[in-house]
This record gives C-alpha cells, structure tokens and sequence, in this order.
C-alpha cells in the first residue's frame, strides 16, 4: 500500500511534466489510474486527444480539421481531451454520475459530451437509422418475435417443443450486443480496491457499445462503437474490420463480401503503404480501393482539394436502397425511427408480404436518385461513367431477382399456412418458429441479403456458392420438399 | 469550366515536369484524367510502369527481368507505360477503339496489348485453362444447365417449382464474374462530361475482370484479374489475397484453407517483414513460406541464384491432378478447351459418373509425374524428401477416398432416378434441380472438394468440420433419408 | 557435382565469418543445407536462436528472460542455437536417431530437447490437457466412435448405408492433424541425394506437427505446434493467426469469434504499431487489446513492471469452464488425461447424458474461483471491476443456457432411440452414424460451442447468426420434424 503511494507520487510528478497540457483534473485521474487499469492510460496517450488540444483545430484549413464545433467552452481549449474532460462533463445530465475523489464522474461517455467539440457529426448520426437500433428491433412486434424465437429456451415435450422468452443476459449477448442495450442505474454498490472502500453505482445493460445504446444521459448510440476508446483513432475507424464487427454474419456480409471483391484485394494486400491518418482523404494517394468508410462516411477529396464526397456521420446518405434485414429490398426509410411504419396488411414492416414498398413511409425516386449519385461521386473518382452506370444496374437487375426469389418462398410458406402444415399469419402464431419459417427466414436475411451485398460489392463468391444465389435456389427445393413431406406425414396421421 | 481549363493547364506543366519520361500522347491523356479520374492517375503514378521504362529491362541480369519480349518496338522503349500506351495501341484490332480527343482509344486494355512487352506470359497463359474459363463454362451442356439451375428465377404454383431461364446480367454478376463475360460492343452513346459531350461506345458483358473474358480483340483472359489497374503491383500478384477473389467460397476453398495452414499463419503473421518486390523471388531470404503464386506461377530462387522454379503462367504447369469443380478428382485435362471432352456416356465430363478418368482426355501418368515433381521441387527448399513425398502420398489417399464417398453419393441419386423418387439422367431431365440433386453437388462441389484442398495444402480445418469430412459423412446421411421420405411420400400418394 | 562442391566450400568459409558463434558441427550441417534445404536455413537465420547465445540470457532481468533453465550445459553456452544444438541432442533417446555425415541426427525435435533451455516451458505443458490430444481422442472408446464415423467410407447397398473403417493417412489428415500423431520408425530407406546416397528412417505419422504429438523419444507434444520452425518467433506465436491453425472450424471457433470482437477489431486494424517481441509484454503501450496469448499465456505487465498475468504454458490455467469440444460445456477437467473419466452411466464423459458435471473428475468451486481471477486480472488492466464481473456474469448465463438447449436436443435423441427412429445407446449401436445423431452432435459441438465462444469473448456474431443461436433454435425444429417424419415412414412401412 506504502508502494503505491509511492509511486502514485512519482507518477503524480512524471505526469505533470510529460502531459503539459493536461488539465488538473484529468493528472489527478491519472495518479491513480496509470496503476488501476495502465492499459487504458497507456492506449489514451496513443491518441490525438492526449496529443493536441482543441485550440488547434481552428487554425487547419477547413477540410482538414476535425473538430467541427466552431466554438469550443472556453474550460476545454488549451488542455488535452483527458479521462476528466469526457468522464466529467455536465454530470447533472448523467445518471449515472457518482461521487469519486471529489470529482463527479459517469462511467458512460455519450454522444453529447462528444458533441461539445464534434457537434455535426453528433446531429447527423442521430438522422442515422443505426442511432435507431435499439427501439427498431425491441419496440417493432415482428421484430421482437424474431428474437424471442432466436434467444428463448426451447423445449421437447410429448413430441413437441414450446419456448420460454429470453433473459435479459442473453439478449444483451445477442442481437443488442450490435443493437445496443438500454443502460440503466440500478443501485449502488460499495467494491474494495487498492484506494480502500470506495462505492459505485451498478448498470444494467452493461456492458455494452451497440449503435443503438440508450444512454442513462437519454442519448442514442455510442460513439465508441467504431471510434474505439481509448485511442479514438481515425486509422481504425476507416479500417473494414471496424465495421465488421456486426456487417460480417450470414445476416449482413458486407464485410465478408468486401474481403472477396476486388477493393478488397487491394486494400488487404496493400493497406501497409495507404495512408489512414490524412484529412481529407485523398483518393489514389492515401489509398488505392475504397474501404467501407470512403464509401459510406469518409469526406474523401482529389489531390487538388476537390470534394469527392463530404463526410457524413448519417451513414444511407448514399444509400438509396435498403438491401438487408427485411423480407424484401426497398427504398430506405424516410424516418430512422422504423417502428412508425405499417404495411397495408397492418404489419410493421416497409413492404407488403408480396414485395411492394409501403410508399408512405419510405424515400422517394428523387432522394434516391439524390443518394445514389453522391455514392457514384465516389465510385467516378476512379472508374468511367459506364462502368458506373452498368454496376449500378446490374445492381438493380439483382434487387429485382432476389425479391421475386424471396416471392416464391413466401408463396410456399403461405400455402403451409393455408393448408396447416405450419401455423402463422392466418393462425395468429409466430412466423419465426416452425422449421419451415425459419428457412424463409434464411432465404431473404441470409440468402438473398449476401447475394445483393455480392451485386453491390463485387464480391461475386458471395452471389453464388458463398450463401448466394445456389442457396436460393436449393433453398426453394427444400421448402417445397418439407412442405410434401409435412403433408404427407399430415395424412399419415389422420390415417391413423 | 474556367477553373477546370486553368488547373488544366497547371497540371499540364506538372505532368510535363514531374514526369518527364512520360509520352506526349499520354501527357495529354493525365492533362484531364487528373481531374476526372484522379484515383487512377494516382494509382497508376504508384506503378512501376510510370516509374521506370521498358529501355531499362535488358540492362538487368536475366533472373531479375520482368519483361520478356527480346525486342520492344521503337515507339514504346523510352518513356513510361502510361495511358496512351496500352490503351492506344493497334487501335484497329480492337472493336471498341473511338475517337477521342485526336486519339483511337479503346476501353479494355487486351492480353494481345501486354504481350507487347511480356510475350511468354500471355501464350503461356493462353494454354492455362483459366483463360478458356468462359467457355468451359458456357458451352458444355451440362454446365450451362447448371449455371441454370443456380441462377435462374424459382416459381412455385400448385405444390410445383418452375424455373425461368437467368438473364445476363445475373449471370455477369454469378458464375460469370469470375469465368469472365462476353464483352462486346452493342452501341455508341453520348455523354455529358464537363469538357463537353463526347461519344463513347456502349458495352454488353461490362464492367468484367474474370480470367476467361472474351475481349472484344477476340483475345481470351484479363492480365487485370491478378494485376489490378493501375498499380500492377508484383506485391499484390503475389499475394493471397488476389488468388482469394474467386477461390475462396465453398467450391473452391483454396484460400481458407491456406490461411488454417502452417503456410498461411506464417505468411499472415510475418509478412510485414518479407520482400515481396524482388524477382527473383528468394526462398527463405524473401519469405518464409510460400503463397499461392510460390507454389503455383512464380519464379522461385535460391539465395545462391539456383532457380527452384521457374515462372510459369501456365498455372497448371505444376499440378497432376484437378481436385475441384468435376464430380471427381482426375488427372488434368490435356487441352485449356474441356468442351471437347466426352465420356462413355456421352456426357462432357472428364470422367465416368462412376469415377473412371476418360483416359483420350488427361493427361498420363509421365505428364503427371513431371508435373508433381516440379511442385515438389518447390516443397524441397524447406523440406526433407520423406516428408514432402509422404504428405504426396495422403493427398493421393484423400483423393481416392473422397472419390470413393462421392461414387456412394452418386449411387443414392442414382437409386433416386431409378425409383422415380427424383429425375435426372434417365428421364432425359436436369440433374441438377431437385433437392437431392443438390445435395449431390455439394457433395463433390463443396465437401469432397474442401476435403482434397485441406489434403493438397495442409489446412485440416476443411478437411473434418468446416465442410469437410464431416459434411461428406452427414451428406449421405440425409441423402439415404431424403430419398426414404420421398419413397414413403410416393407410397402414400399412391395409397390416396 | 564440382560446381556444388566449390560453392560449399565457399559457403563454409562465408558461414564461418558471418557466423563466428555457430558450433563446429552446426556449422558443418549448413555447408550442405544452405545448398539442399536453402529455405529452412535463411528462416533459420532470421531467428533469435541463429543470433544470441544462451550465455547472455542471465544478464537480463528476471521478467526479460526467454530462457528459463537456471543452468545450461557447457557445451550449448556460448553458441548459437542451430541445426547440431537440437537435432544431435542426446541421439540415444531418440529412436529416430540415423548416422549422417559422422552425426547422429534426429528428424523429431522434442519438447525434452527444447527443455534444456526452456524447462519451465516444457513441465507446463505436460500439465496442459494439449499434450495429451492424442490420447484423448484416440483412447476415449466415444471420441474414438466419433473419428470413425466422421473419417470412414460410407457404402450404400439396397437402400443402406454401411461405414468402413477409416485409413491411419485419412486419420492423420482430419482430426490428429492437430490433436497429433504418433510418430514411429518404420524402416530405413535409402535416397540418391545430390551428396551420393544416403539411408534414412521412415516414418510413419509424419508429417505433424499436432499438439499432443507422440515423439519417438516418449514425449508428447511439439513445441513448434505454436512456435513455428525454424525462426521460433515470439512475435508469430503471439498472433492470432498461430491459434487459429486448430481452432478456427465450426467446432472450436475461437479465432472466428476473436476476428469479429473488439479487441480481433483493434488487433487487425492497429497491429502494425504494436510492438510483439519485448519480453515482458507491456499492457497499453506494447499492445492495445489482447491477442489470444495475452489472455491465455503470455507474461503481461505494467509499464512500471507490475506482473499483471504470469507466463503459463498450462493454458488452462486461467480457464475455469471448458467450453467447447464436449455434450456439456463443464468445470475443467483435473487431470490432463481424460481418458481416466467416467459418468455415472459408466460412459467416458466429464458430464452425464443430462448435463450434470462429473464431480470426481473436474475442479472444484475454489480451482475456478482461482482460475476466473488469473484471467480477470488481465481484463481488469483496462476495464473496470463491474464491466469485468458483468461480462463473466453473462458468460455464466450463456453457458446455462446453451446447457439447457443441448438437454433439449438430447431429449430429442433420447426420444427417437426409445421410439426405434434412430439406434443409439439402448440398442448398443454407434451414436454418431445416423441423420439425427448428426444434428446432435452439430449442436453442441458447432452452436452451443459458438454461442459459448461469442460470449466469452465478446464477438457476439458468433452467438447469433453465424453459427450461434440461431442454429440452436432451428436446429431443434428440424431433429422434431425429422422425428416426425421418420416416425411417419416407418408407419409407412408397416403399413404395407
């Protein structure tokens, strides 16, 4: 205990030389916290923030400058953005704020405290459907079946099987590990340490940094969830494997069919020489093939300083179409906020059951002309007008395949509805249980998904053999033959 | 417009000092391609094409050449390869040529235009079977009616599926991409640019880098599969990555096998610190274990300059036998073009559907041999002669066993036609479209495939759980009883 | 023949001035080898053991140590370690010991000749239920069944499947690729070599490298499992890359799941930047998130030296739970020989059929306890005492969970062996051969696994969609349907 004061001293007295800039607050942070979790400590003083202060950012010219809020408070210029610049800030508005070492400190940073230097990037992420991604999965009924027959227990009984819904330890394993959990206080907790006694407040939720997360501030999303703490480095945040931490499953390849594309070939195999770190991003200097960030997010520019693409933080801006998650591929939602929709059938969903977009609630042709012409800036920063054009269509051409391959298999479910082979819609059951319902599902969220992620991308293995088209098609054959041999085994019984 | 012509200008001074090697011709080209496509200049000024010219090649020591051609023409010796060089050249034979700024300039950049300077990489090429991928895909019958069944468009009507026939778009997007399309020229359009409307021709079969393209010169292939535009980098040749673009998925697992191998943990883990420019290439020195273009094209050496192999794209110069994408492993076929083969049957398979290699067909046992041997040359540089002729030997053992588990899988099938439980050959109908005729394929496609890849290469992962092995033992299984389900389904609605 | 005699002497010269610590007889196998084993001697060169001697290891700090013997043998102090170092070493031990230029050389390097410099290493190991994957697998009458079942050839005669016994190659190929072969002398052989010809041992079990490797000298295991030949570096053994080689498949997904974590995110995206080699491996500033070393061997510390995880080769040691690879995820076994464990119902498992622990064989609530806190400790270097308690908190959960649903296919099983539907444990027959049993066994060995994975370390793709509860939950459907329809054809029959 004489050892770590010690050297809490002599960390106190290294600190305060190495880190000029930081503010007393955070040095008293780091006193401690360079011996209680070093490996934070260590990886902060890797970032920018550790590194610069914001008083800086007015002076780049603007297209290089990342700190977007033109005026910063006065408190937060001239130090480096510390554990006690983020970890403090407008403790009021944190639920989960506690007393720690005269400090009030939340364990939860949230997108407004990043907002106090990064506002735009704050209020476009909020216009982003994945700030929505909580609610659009917990408070849409459809939805929350799928994840009660996804998570809850099942079990065998006199040759049938029932289920019980879910924990909340195992929804926030699954899908509201990339969703976001809903974080909350539920108490308080008193924890020995190396400081002595000291007292905690307790989270439910957590942890967790899905895109989506509520916040116990009353915010959405975690900005951590790409820009991960706590470097914050902007290399990482524009690298793929970021983004694949939740687009890589069956359910959204995008990064598994960028791996096979050409792009990224070419990023894996050259990445070493690309320049992550510059601002803006200059295409064919800092990097050869797009990553999904140049494509979706990054401001991206011409060596001369022309604007290729502006950053955007509300990330379908170049997006007309949704092509993953729901049954069919349709215009993006006007709204982030998914669970207002309604189909003329009264489902919750932006389609009918037979394909057609529910035009109330979905974009329009000419915002999507609007957003498929800012992505296609990007792609005509290397490629002609006509390669362009045709990918685009060939694009298209898929969308319309794979929603009439995704017709079909709901063409044999309904008939195992209409004739009792499985129970659903008409029953007022599930669609999500029976081993016929869970292959439609596979057919449009694994199957038809992966093969227009394949058309987008150019990432062909994942259009065909790769859980694309030839499972689609093999798909259809199996759901057909289960619905014969359901039958028969119907007749079989009533036979009896 | 203004401020476009003066950067133009601007840039022309650049480019004129900046590169002084470069040609008038393509000077004029990077005067406005730097600003309309700025990726690619960038890209391309990376090349060892803009960074050196061809005047230099003889001067190296025969090893360290990357050009082969003995004489280069004139006009092509003392400048850089840029634009106008490769997309100029024998504007006549190309059927895409336009004019264009006072130039004939065609599109699509030939295997006929990079022989100009690498003679004996294309006519080797010419004699891999890759570059006849297109149409040993799309003219044998039964692999056409495959292409089909995989991506045509299901129905599903009174109980019965029906099939319509794939567009080409959504074939150019499938099999196709890989295999390489038909580009031809279907029209001439006019565009918008901001230097004016210009004509350009139109395209069918475009954009498309496979390795079989049928190019509108009537040259067969795309030097750009595996040297993307506009770097060309050897790096990336090298590298598996660019292999992995079209084997990768479960027909042709090459690359996930290669990264559970030794070979790839060692090639992920320390390529940062090989050397993957210098040619040649050095064993040991360079890198310490090989890559997909080690075994299988490169010219590999020692430190003392003895070649362990020569540089071959003729990929199939050091593999006996085809261990993927034929109902059964066989030793290769003689000639690129396998539409020419027939069996017994009459079928255009390369063996029997009982497993026999038409023996008119492959290639014999002394071909076999010289090609094993120079593979095993390659293994030599690291390992004993017992070892490397013992991991030969189980590759043979796994060959003849997974041919052995795919003749059982043939004789279900086989039993399902001849019951009437399924129809196929003996009904003159597809044998590929039923739900037990898919189970068949991924029987030979998928698992015995990925079982003689783990064999070949040493990853066992893909040779028990992930689509191995286990998959081959579990396939017959539900194979035995699908068609025990459907007989007892006859049964019953013949009791009706 | 002159050319390859004048360029060896002229190697000898140039190795005895390059390599002034190399032994007289290391020196004498690389006048040969750099001419017949080029590949392996330039790796060779690239190592720690080609560039110090052993005699410097004492003159580092304690915690800097690579070596840990407290005495070396004279004769190895003060050279480096080469070819005659390992592969001369006590020739009389080693039955693959052959007389070759005047040596008495090895093939096989054992862990006891690594042991002479790294015994702590060596006596960890032995403790560590790797090195007996041999016997594990091979002598547990169950697994045994399982092997057979995955790697024999099926048969299909009048509408039966009948199964072969599997080949010692296929074997070799499949499941002991990794859990290790046993490695006899077979005979000798006699091989024209460049040098004249020379005899040989010959081997059966060879090539491998599998971790529980049966050596001719009696010992189990091999080093070079995870520390590849011959640059043995640290750095390759640190990186994901060297684990997945065994555990990528869908039975033990472990380097899947690390791929899409955060920490996998934070290893690919800024690994360049960390440091690999300095010994101890400083939390924060060496690396930024853990590799699969870091949580489960390495020695990790503090910047100001605090040990935060001490080096362990007993990989379990910071492991309470087993999760994967069993019916029932179970409190590790106590002793690295499984082969001893029997169920209440006398089956070799450490659970019985419904899960309940085998508690004579596993370790007890204080083990774990002491386990859970080794590796907590790691994850408390950078996150705080709740995020660590609440993320093992919902591993517990998981592991709960994925028990329950693993009852409730067993009950599926159990069901269709009492109903006939399937032959199992009442009938005495094998339970791994048929359709169902299959499914079963995917499971737990494939979902459960997966699902357990994706919680432990936090890659929570794995515990949905890709082959994570999703798989789980459709799994049960299809063994009731298949119970169903089963029990459908076999009234079918009896109808007749």
């Amino acid at each position: 205990m004489k050892l770590i004061a010690i050297t809490a001293v002599f960390l106190f007295l290294l600190s305060k030389s190495a880190f000029s800039v930081v503010s007393k607050a955070t040095d008293e942070c780091l006193v401690c916290h360079r011996t209680v979790s070093p490996g934070i400590v260590a990886d902060w003083q890797k970032s920018r923030h550790a590194q610069t202060t914001p008083i800086e950012a007015p002076k780049k010219a603007a297209l290089e400058r990342c700190v977007s809020a033109a005026d910063i408070p006065s408190g937060l210029r001239e130090t480096a953005i510390g554990c006690a610049e983020c970890h403090t800030m407008n403790p009021e508005k944190h639920r989960d704020s506690f007393d720690h070492n005269g400090y009030r400190v939340h364990t939860i940073v949230s997108p407004a405290n990043c907002a106090v230097c990064h506002p735009v990037e704050k209020s476009q992420y909020e216009q982003n459907i994945m700030a929505e991604a909580y609610g659009n999965l917990h408070d849409n009924p459809l939805y929350g079946d799928l994840v009660r027959s996804v998570n809850g227990i099942q079990t065998f009984e006199k040759f049938a099987t029932a289920i019980r819904p879910p924990d909340e330890d195992t929804n926030a394993e699954s899908c509201f590990f990339c969703h976001g959990t809903k974080v909350e206080v539920t108490g308080r907790v008193t924890r020995q340490t190396e400081f002595g006694d000291m007292e905690f407040p307790t989270l439910s939720g957590w942890p967790n940094q899905g895109v989506g997360r509520l916040n116990p501030d009353g915010t959405m999303g975690s900005c951590a969830s790409c820009h991960a703490r706590h470097e914050f480095s902007i290399e990482m945040a524009r690298k793929p494997y970021t983004c694949s931490e939740c687009h890589k499953g069956p359910d959204v390849p995008a990064y598994k069919v960028y791996e096979v594309s050409k792009h990224g070939n070419i990023y894996s195999s050259m990445d070493k020489i690309w320049n992550f770190d510059s601002v803006p991003w200059v295409a064919g200097k800092d990097f050869t093939a797009p990553t999904c960030a140049t494509c979706h997010v990054s401001l991206v520019a011409t060596e001369e300083g022309e604007v290729v693409a502006e950053r955007t933080h509300r990330m379908n801006d170049r997006l007309p179409c949704r092509i993953f998650g729901l049954i069919y591929a349709h215009p993006h939602p006007k709204s982030p906020n998914t669970t207002i929709i309604k189909n003329k059938a009264g489902l919750p969903l932006p389609t009918e059951l037979t394909g057609e977009p529910v035009s109330d609630y979905v974009i329009g042709e000419r915002e999507q002309t609007k957003r498929r012409e800012a992505m296609q800036k990007v792609c005509l920063a290397c490629h002609s007008a006509q390669w362009v054009t045709q990918q685009f269509a060939r694009l298209e051409k898929t969308i319309q395949t794979t929603n009439e391959m995704t017709l079909t298999a709901t063409k044999i479910l309904t008939t195992a509805w209409e004739t009792g082979a499985a129970t659903g819609l008409p029953q007022g059951a599930s669609i999500f249980d029976e081993a016929i319902e869970k292959m439609w599902v596979e057919h449009w969220l694994f199957f038809a998904n992966s093969t227009r992620f394949a058309s987008a991308m150019a990432g062909a293995d994942y259009g065909v053999f790769a859980n694309g088209r030839w499972y689609l098609s093999k798909n259809i054959q199996e759901m057909a033959d289960w619905l014969k041999f359901k039958l028969n085994e119907m007749q079989g019984d009533s036979n009896k």
